[in-house]
């Protein structure tokens, strides 16, 4: 369906139920024919098709002789829109019932429904963004974090498409010089210095290096860094995370509309979401390591970037807490993540003598959780051990699997490269490996993009963008 | 806080919670400076103020050196706007993080957060539209149903305003001749025509009458149609309920965004809304009908329009339907309510014995509710006797009980004019009976109108409008 598709597609753009204004989107080749179909000019003016672009105009909605509603129209002319096509948008009185009467209408006058993200791709066809960028409109939507936000912006304005695109002009620059060997083979001349492609491969993969070892931040800001409470029952696991959960809901609350966003377990801490994981079982798994039952639970604290590992202050003993804490370096070794041995119930024991049982352990944090001590302290430290792996230098992030996935591959490619020219392998096969790296890096770009993998793609946009 | 506030004013536009994009309203005197300090044009524009107004705009809000999204500016100059007042409108990406930093960003740089109905009120007070018209914006938004849709339209174009102003411009009229023979009255001359004015006066109190027996039918529609589903337990009256409810969910959940909106027990059938009402302890009502416990239910009943009296065919005898038919008629004797005996389980019965059994009552709808039998003929049977009251012939509807008060009490006033006359009154007390009623109907459109009165109308308003 995608290419040679100009027919008028609409959508509601603003959030679903009622507000005080809603904004119905149109665009396709005749939207402003179907525009002028149904919206009736308050004054003398012109009909919709002879508007100018950018400008918004007041009348009503009219299905014959009934009249809708008192509307704004929002003109824009092909190519200044968003999707490059012309555009036509109905701002509206925003209760259901209007919303759905107009949209109907539009269909009833020759629009059909958009599909998820149709305007975006409509906008990546047009070539008014590339593919990475109109995949960062969805994360931009999605981000509910400074975080995520920050990282979707700067892709949407071409962070990643810039970064892509520099180190492509680099390579096409060398592809080409093998090409051109190809061509005059027989004349065995070499126009591509293979000592400086190869200093110029080394440089490319090393900056790929960076993008890729990005993708653990970006990744991280993007789904959230996971947390895993662990500790025995009883020791205040799930009173610590309620506490957590209720501080951070009280700063969420104060937004209308923000409540229905979180989810259970997400706290926005310092501009990051963290993801809090239930470790239900994790007492056997500390008491029977290799227990097969208990396997989930330790891949959970595996992959995790935080561990708060809960003990009960009152009942804990030195000894124990030190095996313990090497038991858990042990199965998170050669991970990234950070253990926080959190003692609680200092409500129900003397700190100076707590101190003292456990001072050969160092770096405990004493709360409690009930009487909600310390738990400043607590969030400072999730955010300091976690704000390394999250840290944002201003440095090109990548978020997107697809990204991720294509840039390895990319560089899997320029290895070969790398051993074939080290090789002194033939033109041929240094051309061939040169072209699917750069094949690679396009499809970030959407420069290649099948038709499934775009459908793929916008897919998971919202309606209306 | 009303008359002398130009203060700039802001507020998120669309419904709450995350789409593909939302729109920041901001409202005062020096919306646009406020505008420039966030707005960055993308291209070569000129500044903010300097924009024409009806005009949109492409750029970035920036926060200081932050950049925070991608945003189209809509630009409306005073009073060419809604508010009347300077109006800049940002319509961004709908994520709830970047709505709420917009927001934010702009009461940092000198905004405040709008009321709800703030912009509404501040039309009112600039002058673009009476209360009338300003209270049926709220009523708009609030409407789910067609009929609602269609009189809170009605109102908001102005046609409970212009009926008014025209009862109002007849009696000033006449009112100016009597208040004219008090300033002659030494003189005993008379201006104003006794005769001519009791025409008139019966005229205009027909016309009220008219309205205010309106104000049955908009209430209804406004706040739902009350059905009342009564009967035994176990005759299947929740059956039932539930078939009418799922029947029109299923039509109404094809629309994204409105099942939040659906009250349990309301359904919107034919463009009306009817609510249905839970009859507990019906049954001991019909028993003991004078019974103190059972006081509430039989007040709802009393005040429905519509009563299901649902019975079980495989038990019921037509002796005891006929006794019940009766007790119903002696409860609601003195009200419009409608009574619909209705036969259920007519999936366990003989159709031809039943009919015979029950022949002598007539007008009984047999139906299943399990077998969803003969519930499309309920359902107009339902529409068939409520449409009388809810018919909407394009007359003048009121459905604000505000209005409703105001012309009843301008009614009254006019019955002391009309008694004064006929009693031969002097011109001073019928000059004072005159005022009152111009006021009461002054009040509608808000030519009379104190700060409370304002402060509670608006506050009912969404924020945002």
């Amino acid at each position: 369906m995608f290419y040679p598709d100009t027919s008028s597609i609409a959508a509601i753009a603003t959030p679903a139920g009622s507000g005080a204004i809603a904004v119905i989107r149109l665009s396709g080749a005749d939207a402003f024919e179907i525009a002028s179909r149904v919206f009736q000019p308050a004054g003398l003016e012109k009909n919709v098709c002879d508007y100018h672009t950018h400008t918004i105009h007041f009348g009503s909605i009219i299905d014959g002789k009934k009249h809708l509603d008192d509307v704004l129209l929002h003109i824009f002319r092909a190519p200044h829109s968003y999707t490059g096509e012309n555009v036509a948008e109905i701002s509206c009185h925003g209760s259901v019932y209007i919303q759905q009467q107009i949209l109907q209408l539009l269909v009833k006058q020759g629009a059909r429904l958009a599909q998820p993200g149709e305007f975006t791709l409509r906008a990546f066809l047009n070539r008014k963004m590339d593919l990475s960028r109109a995949e960062a409109v969805a994360d931009l939507i999605a981000s509910r974090s400074e975080a995520q936000h920050r990282i979707a912006l700067q892709q949407m304005r071409g962070g990643v498409s810039g970064e892509i695109r520099f180190l492509r002009e680099e390579l096409i620059r060398f592809a080409s010089l093998i090409e051109l060997e190809l061509d005059f083979s027989e004349e065995d001349v070499e126009f591509a210095g293979r000592k400086e492609l190869l200093t110029l491969i080394e440089t490319i993969r090393e900056k790929i290096s960076r993008l890729t070892e990005s993708f653990e931040t970006g990744n991280a800001i993007k789904n959230g860094i996971p947390v895993v409470i662990a500790g025995r029952t009883n020791v205040g696991k799930s009173t610590l995370l309620n506490v957590l959960l209720n501080e951070d809901r009280a700063i969420v609350s104060e937004i209308p509309g923000t409540t229905r966003d979180i989810i259970e377990d997400e706290i926005i801490m310092g501009g990051m979401v963290f993801r809090f994981i239930d470790t239900a079982g994790i007492r056997s798994a500390t008491d029977a390591i290799e227990a097969e039952g208990v396997r989930r639970t330790l891949e959970k604290i595996k992959t995790s970037s935080v561990i708060l590992y809960v003990f009960d202050v009152t009942e804990m003993k030195a000894e124990y807490l030190k095996t313990t804490i090497e038991d858990f370096r042990k199965l998170t070794s050669g991970n990234k993540s950070h253990l926080i041995p959190v003692g609680n119930k200092m409500d129900k024991s003397n700190l100076a003598e707590t101190k003292k049982e456990f001072s050969s352990l160092g770096n405990i944090l004493f709360i409690s959780a009930l009487k909600k001590l310390n738990i400043d302290l607590l969030r400072n430290k999730i955010l300091e051990v976690s704000s390394a792996e999250a840290g944002f230098s201003g440095d090109i992030i990548i978020s997107n699997a697809r990204h991720w996935d294509a840039i390895v591959k990319a560089d899997e490619a320029l290895k070969r490269v790398e051993e074939g020219l080290t090789k002194n392998l033939t033109g041929e096969l240094i051309a061939a490996d040169l072209r699917m790296a750069l094949n690679h890096l396009a499809a970030v770009t959407g420069e290649v993009s099948p038709e499934d993998l775009l459908e793929n793609i916008f897919s998971r946009f919202c309606i209306g963008k």
